[in-house]
């Protein structure tokens, strides 16, 4: 058990309260005359999930879209946020980070209403919070967990961009550009999720990796899952190409944000969806790529807490 | 102008949504299907907010305090709480810092809903944010904007004992513990909020001194006020005196956490509340101990952002 993992079984431990999920959502869903509110909160760290040179105009732009993705992952309406910001000690810095959390902020109609700075030690890495807070658009707002067997996997996009600019970036190489900006400028994907969430049985952002996120999604629901589709796109498919390795990296690689759902086997997708796999009965992930079963790598994706 | 008040010029220059009350008070408040939400966080850094050695216990329960203390501040409600949590590296730190939070989660009724742990690289300071979401208990939700020309200023109880407590902790002292207990375990002041707001023209925490805030709820209203009370409790008479000295450091020390809020002449206070001044017409804060005017000190408390 990890320190992370040892410490969430702390935190699970005392808390009781429904609108908690029991600590083993993205979300919390609290429920305040009648309105559903979604709750969410995420922390970027400098050198953990963003690299020192990172423009600060993305690093803003992608504060606003992790937590805009757990939004989308519910369905729901963005209403408002605070942010907890870490002085960078660097005026035209700061200022450049404020101008792409703002982009986002305005794209997707989420206001800042307040927050906290405060300036660390020096030497201390950056670090920024952002707690998001919107209103579900349904009754049931779904979680992970809810898919049945015959069920179809669905996602909203191709996976593998934010992976491949990643490992550009460390390679300190800058091109192909749209897998740069896919690492750096990650969508949320608010009015997709809003089309979805009333037919889907489950429903979840991919920011671990396909094969991981879908893993999880058949666990909790407690079926299994065959993959039979590993979408790319083509800037991805030129750069990499669209062999087994190529796709079982991009399969296995964080930060695509798009959104993962079952839907009932006759339930028509939005037009965009790409169908990737269906759920059925057992557990575990199988994967099987032009009618051959693929064994599954060592690691599925991106291992941390919640 | 500080980077930290530059940061926040520029913040407050993108900020239009009425629930930023212009990012000028302490909580956002935010209307949703006719109830208003009071929206605060706080973030407490290490060497910053604590000191290193101080009890992980007590570091968790101050977390929780500054936040519950803003909504005190606004008579609200405590619903829920996120909490994003940089591990420590040592478990049983960890676990001590959790039950503290624990305590004072319990004790005024808010519980921990969500929230996102991270991996802080090696060396980092520790650090810690919650965000605390309440309801508000009154139609008005008061500001520090409000106190008019006749009223008297309250304060729920005596100040200085924080900041005597840090100073003492600061030369290597661990005693009187009455005087370390308030630095370490503040009392937010949620009873007293709810029967105070109602009848409050101004409300606010104390959190950076007596003098510096009882100016900037004048400066705020558009008034002057004069102070001519600076209640301190028997621990810290007995430890540092009553001499004029004595209150000056106790009325510019910061971390008290009891709420200051202006009455109208004539309406009952509570009854443990002391009163301390009145607001007169003009601008500025003015001091009169004994009957005598007494110059201001060059700092009247802790100056930062908001």
């Amino acid at each position: 058990m990890t320190g992370e993992s040892a410490f969430l079984s702390l935190l699970r431990a005392g808390v009781s309260d429904p609108a908690a999920r029991g600590l083993m959502d993205d979300v919390a869903v609290l429920e305040v005359s009648g309105t559903r509110l979604i709750l969410t909160t995420d922390t970027l760290v400098e050198s953990v999930h963003f690299l020192p040179d990172d423009p600060p105009d993305s690093i803003g732009w992608k504060l606003a879209a992790v937590n805009l993705s757990d939004l989308a992952a519910k369905g729901a309406k963005p209403l408002a946020c605070l942010m907890n910001y870490a002085l960078s000690g660097d005026p035209a810095w700061d200022e450049a980070f404020l101008s792409g959390l703002r982009q986002a902020l305005d794209r997707y109609g989420m206001p800042l209403v307040g927050g906290d700075t405060v300036a660390m030690p020096k030497g201390s890495p950056r670090s920024f919070t952002l707690t998001a807070i919107g209103e579900a658009t349904t009754a049931k707002v779904p979680s992970r967990s809810g898919a049945k067997v015959g069920d179809l996997l669905y996602i909203t996009g191709p996976v593998g961009n934010a992976g491949a600019g990643l490992k550009l970036l460390l390679a300190g190489q800058s091109e192909p550009a749209a897998l740069i900006e896919a690492y750096r400028r990650p969508t949320p994907c608010i009015e997709q999720g809003q089309r979805i969430v009333a037919a889907a049985h489950a429903l979840m952002d991919v920011s671990d990796g396909l094969l991981i996120d879908a893993q999880r999604m058949a666990s909790a629901s407690g079926i299994a899952v065959t993959i039979d589709t590993i979408p790319t796109s083509s800037s991805l498919a030129e750069f990499a190409g669209t062999g087994t390795d190529a796709l079982l990296a991009a399969a296995t690689a964080g930060d695509d944000y798009e959104l993962l759902f079952a839907l009932p086997y006759g339930v028509e997708p939005p037009a965009t969806a790409i169908r990737v796999g269906r759920f059925v009965s057992g557990e575990g992930l199988t994967l099987h790529l032009d009618g051959a079963h693929v064994p599954l790598p060592a690691a599925l994706g991106y291992e941390h807490g919640t």
